[in-house]
């Protein structure tokens, strides 16, 4: 059914109709492409992003005992705690932006269920420190996606179109860093950066740790779920969960910095040992907020645009490295112009307005 | 009394402020520049950009005589009809944004004044061709100015705080590229690009057309007036009157696009001819919403940023050329995001989170 749905607005419609629209062709560059996806996405010419939403993922990691991180591993409950006062740098960006914020734990090393603003999801208090042993045992992986994945569930269900995912984790940079390499095959000096703000010796102590812990739990032929289940973070985990789950709903997908955009390569992995209709439904979702400061941005960035139908063009490069999900609720406001122009915008034909040269020499 | 009240938030308390809040150091980039640029122009440690405002200004030019476009001149009112619909880019993108858009008549060559949407401040139907001979008299120049400032003191009035500067006019690109060469003696190559998209014909067309203007109507010693007043439009002035005026106001200024910027060069000329204070009031306002595809832009973003106290940091780089102020609606946000995280943020110390290694390493 939904492939006859799909057909509907083929990218050939969408592109049609947006060329049509009283502009100079291709003028509103990348987004117009957001528009014209969102239309196929939403299989509609009149897309609409009028909810959006960030699932701000928390939890705490093990590797963090090994002094990889700037900030002592107590910050990511009290920043639980910021979050559900609504004075953290998601709580301000998505306010004023008019997006909603839905903070999960899904495994701080803390008790906090009395905070009313964060749903208690807790797979266990933090992984276990990956330097040792894996970080998650395999129900413990799927529990974690699971919570993903029901968070994108009720963003599909409250009418939410767009769904940024966000986390909240002291140590996280180094999980995501050996996922990177483990599922990349990528260096550990390219994927390694500083995270919060790290100094020269503990990034030494980061590199040491990342090298080998990838080399400890996974080798080329290891599948990507036990990579994930190794290096990952239930945060991570959980932000993969979200983002194959939204994908599949029909969800936009708007991934943030370096670790969410991670957790997105880890869900594209998974999704294409699953199948390739997976796989291609995460790949039509996937919009990329921005290009952050975070050293290994970048190369995920790159690893994930090749995938085949992957656009991971960022569409931000203020040179933030924060996480929370703050640049992507900073990008809904251009996924909702890019939905604008393909619903709101007036025809040549419709406005009755000349037509310029070009109209006839561009094919596309 | 200005300077007084000036006082009360000076840069390094905002940036102190900034730097209390709840994330690593300059973890949020160029967003955190913005709010404690905007603290400073307000005054005020809980800045906001609740309301903004985009002025379209649109005028004809009787350089577009000479086949400059790709689009005839009668496109420049069939435009402002679809404005005053709501039917073009700048109107979705605003209304996507909650951003309000001002369209005003400065000069088009066509009888508007029935349209509800459009006010109308007609200096007069169109410039002359700077082919041969300066686009406006002394007087039409000052009328166009005033246009601008009256519409920056409206804004102003009605409680707006940052006002992005658009236009509308067949051939105005060829008009902002003359003013680009002539205001900083820049080759005509590195100026005069595509605009709505022309082909290598009308390209060399142009190129001509400017570089023979430039040489009737200015020397290296041309005042900046003059040189606005033989080669400007009508709406290129007014931008530049709106620039000058909403900065005397402490709104914040937001340039668009290739003409948009060029307008905004010319407004800075003119206040360094007139004053220091000027200079310093028009530097500290002005925010540039992207960068533009538009040959020219990324030269004129250089030159503006070349004045002492004016950051030319672009917040966006989507590939887009359209004008109308559609960049300067989209990146309002951004600046209502950056006012968000000074106003709205807890400190390390309100919200008693640990502080990280970092907070004794910086200094700033």
């Amino acid at each position: 059914m939904s492939e006859v749905l799909r057909e509907a607005v083929s990218a050939e419609a969408a592109l049609r109709e947006m060329n049509a629209k009283t502009k100079p062709l291709g003028a509103l560059g990348y987004l117009e492409t957001v528009g014209v996806r969102l239309a196929i996405l939403q299989n509609s010419l009149e897309p609409s992003v009028d909810r959006a939403r960030v699932c701000v993922f928390g939890a705490d990691h093990g590797i963090s005992d090994e002094g990889v991180s700037a900030y002592p591993r107590a910050v990511t409950a009290e920043m639980m705690k910021n979050f559900d006062r609504g004075g953290a740098a998601i709580n301000a960006i998505a306010q004023s932006g008019s997006v909603e914020v839905e903070v999960i734990n899904v495994g701080v090393d803390a008790e906090l269920s009395s905070l009313a603003n964060v749903r208690s999801a807790v797979v266990r208090r933090g992984t276990r420190n990956f330097a040792n042993e894996p970080a998650m045992s395999d129900a413990e992986l799927d529990a974690a996606i699971r919570v993903g994945a029901d968070a994108g569930r009720r963003a599909y269900d409250d009418g939410v179109r767009a769904l940024g995912i966000g986390e909240m984790g002291i140590g996280n940079t180094t999980s995501a860093s050996a996922l990177l390499c483990a599922l990349e095959d990528v260096r550990v000096e390219h994927a390694v950066g500083r995270g919060t703000g790290i100094d020269d010796d503990r990034l030494a102590v980061k590199r040491r740790a990342v090298e080998s812990a990838v080399s400890l739990h996974c080798t080329r032929e290891s599948a990507p779920r036990d990579v994930l289940r190794c290096l990952g973070g239930l945060e991570i985990a959980a932000m993969a969960g979200a983002a194959l789950e939204g994908a599949r709903l029909g969800l936009a997908i708007v991934a943030d910095g370096f670790i969410s955009t991670t957790a997105v390569l880890a869900a594209l992995h998974i999704a294409r040992a699953r199948s390739n209709e997976e796989l291609e439904s995460l790949g039509r979702s996937l919009f990329f907020a921005h290009r952050s400061a975070e050293l290994g941005h970048r190369l995920v960035l790159e690893r994930c645009g090749a995938f085949e139908n992957v656009d991971a063009t960022a569409l931000l490069d203020l040179g933030m490295r924060l996480g929370e999900g703050s640049g992507a609720a900073l990008a809904m406001s251009l996924l909702r112009a890019g939905a604008a122009l393909m619903r709101d915008m007036a025809t040549f034909e419709s406005a009755q307005i000349s037509a310029g040269d070009q109209a006839e020499q561009h094919g596309v």
